[in-house]
């Protein structure tokens, strides 16, 4: 098994500054010298909580910072960007990492991004699709090509540099519903699994990408398949119930911004509501960790994203004392990255 | 005096591969040690040579490599870009980079360009003055903000994070005839000067900025005016013979894609053509090299940026032979980079 980070860079209640962000680029080298095996992070805007907006800039950056953990996006919304320039940007960073660059992808759901951007959530489906198309052109094609459509026109163009990664960088997508899940291994892309999903869908999840992988005539790759979850490792019960609630009461005040689609309804805080706290989250003292993630494990998930919330010492810590437990080694690591 | 760099990371007949990048980086990480001020990068779309094109990532890179030097953008086509995706890029930077940005920008003029993306060349200008302006908006509200034109919508938008210059980073633009001097000082930008102009042009240019500055209420800093050069040291007559000769047929093979406004007509080959070479380049033994930059600082001049033609070991030579003449000493560039 291999362990990833995933989200923000600018932590819940930071400013965006250079202390904030100089935090979080000593955080994901710390990961890379523990090896981690890779980072996907977020990229939102408009937030007004100092979000990372321009991710594939920062995570160029991180690049020059760090030898051996893939650089992710999750997501770059597409309709937001004109697809050439991002394609272009998109291959600078996949060069500039030897690379390292791991591009998800979405569509967009936060509502003030598209009143934003003035986009209409209607035309989301049909520009992600048509951004993609032009991209994946503009990464292959080593003749001048021209596009036309209604949103988008290039006349005689060829786009530079190439990707390191051919054709290109992996694609990854959210998915949740057996639909999109089988969309997106018909397209060849990889997953990203969310955090809410307990682990009885979580396992529905992966069989499903699994079979339709497989029906789609592709060899299904454990690594193709990233699963996010809260991880927190404790020192005592007590402090496993504080994490428990501390994390059910984080899940209710998630989508201020607009929900992800597909997400059961949260309480406001779970303490109040009496509603169990959810399934979905490993927390516990290092040998439940442990136990937790066999159990994923053994349902075929080998790529877990844990929340980018910790320190360089937990992320220390969980190298140490649990890594070992699943097989994770610097080996594994090593070729995962290459 | 001080001295920085001005030029493409990928040199031409080179692959835009990581080789060539490396080589840059490389270059340019030792720019920053032996004490240059700043790197202006060109950015350009669509050569099919490999030119960079993703100009503030490769600089974000560049940001994480180096401490002291400036990093600019020489320049920025306004026209080709969402100017608010911009502004998160630009402020990304300048964080990260710790206010080290000199963002460089301008209208464009390669018809390929224009071409490729499918703007009309006639809108250049109205697109470059309203990408500025929805830029500084963008850097210096810190409430929402909406906007709305014929070109670009955003509806309550906040942009983040905020640049660490203050109130946003050095615009430079370039700048050859006196009403365009004359507009960029009033606006308060700082001046980027060719490197074809010689040196009685070049002395009016600067006597122009100066006094447009003086006009403007602006006090004149000569930091602010960074003249671009072609600056050869050589070893002897011989060599420097060579050296204005390759020049002087460069500078015929220069416009490919589309002449700079206001450049003269050049001949293809300065030896057939029996032509002068021009008088803008600096080429010659140490000494010579020395003299003629003491012109240019009689007159004024005291950012002179070199073309990035060079090696690792010819910006070291450089750095030991000529700037002590020139009084460039690390202190004064320290203050520069502040």
């Amino acid at each position: 098994m291999k362990f990833g980070l995933f989200g923000g860079a600018v932590r819940r209640g930071e400013t965006a500054d250079s202390a904030s962000y100089g935090k979080f680029i000593d955080y994901v080298s710390a990961a890379d010298r523990f090896g981690y095996a890779g980072i996907f992070i977020v990229e939102h805007h408009f937030s007004g909580i100092g979000q990372v907006s321009a991710s594939l800039n920062f995570l160029t950056y991180l690049a020059a910072k760090t030898t051996n953990i893939r650089l992710g996006t999750a997501v770059t919304v597409l309709p937001w960007h004109n697809p050439v320039l991002l394609a272009e940007e998109v291959a600078t960073l996949d060069l500039l990492s030897n690379g390292r660059l791991d591009f998800g992808v979405g569509k967009g759901y936060r509502d003030i991004e598209f009143k934003g951007f003035c986009i209409p959530k209607e035309e989301a489906q049909a520009r992600y699709e048509e951004a993609l198309e032009i991209m994946f052109k503009a990464w292959q094609s080593r003749e001048r090509f021209s596009y036309h459509s209604d949103l988008w026109n290039f006349e005689d163009i060829i786009v530079e540099p190439e990707p390191v990664q051919k054709p290109y960088p992996p694609i990854w997508t959210g998915a949740g519903t057996p639909a999109s899940i089988a969309r997106v291994a018909g397209a060849g892309f990889n997953v990203l699994l969310d955090q809410y999903g307990d682990f009885g869908l979580t396992r529905e999840r992966v069989a499903n990408f699994r079979a339709a992988c497989e029906a789609a005539g592709r060899t299904y790759d454990p690594m193709q398949l990233g699963l996010t979850r809260a991880v927190v490792m404790t020192g005592s019960s007590r402090e496993t119930d504080e994490a428990t609630e501390a994390r059910a009461n984080r899940v209710g005040a998630m989508d201020r911004f607009g929900r992800l689609p597909g997400l059961p309804e949260q309480p406001a805080s779970y303490a109040e509501s009496g509603q169990a706290p959810d399934d979905a989250a490993i927390i516990g003292e290092p040998n439940q960790v442990i136990e937790r993630l066999l159990e994923l494990k053994e349902f075929g998930v080998e790529y877990v994203l844990m929340l980018a919330t910790g320190t360089p010492e937990t992320l220390g810590n969980f190298a140490d004392k649990i890594m070992p437990a699943l097989g994770t080694d610097d080996q594994a690591i090593g070729s995962a990255a290459e």
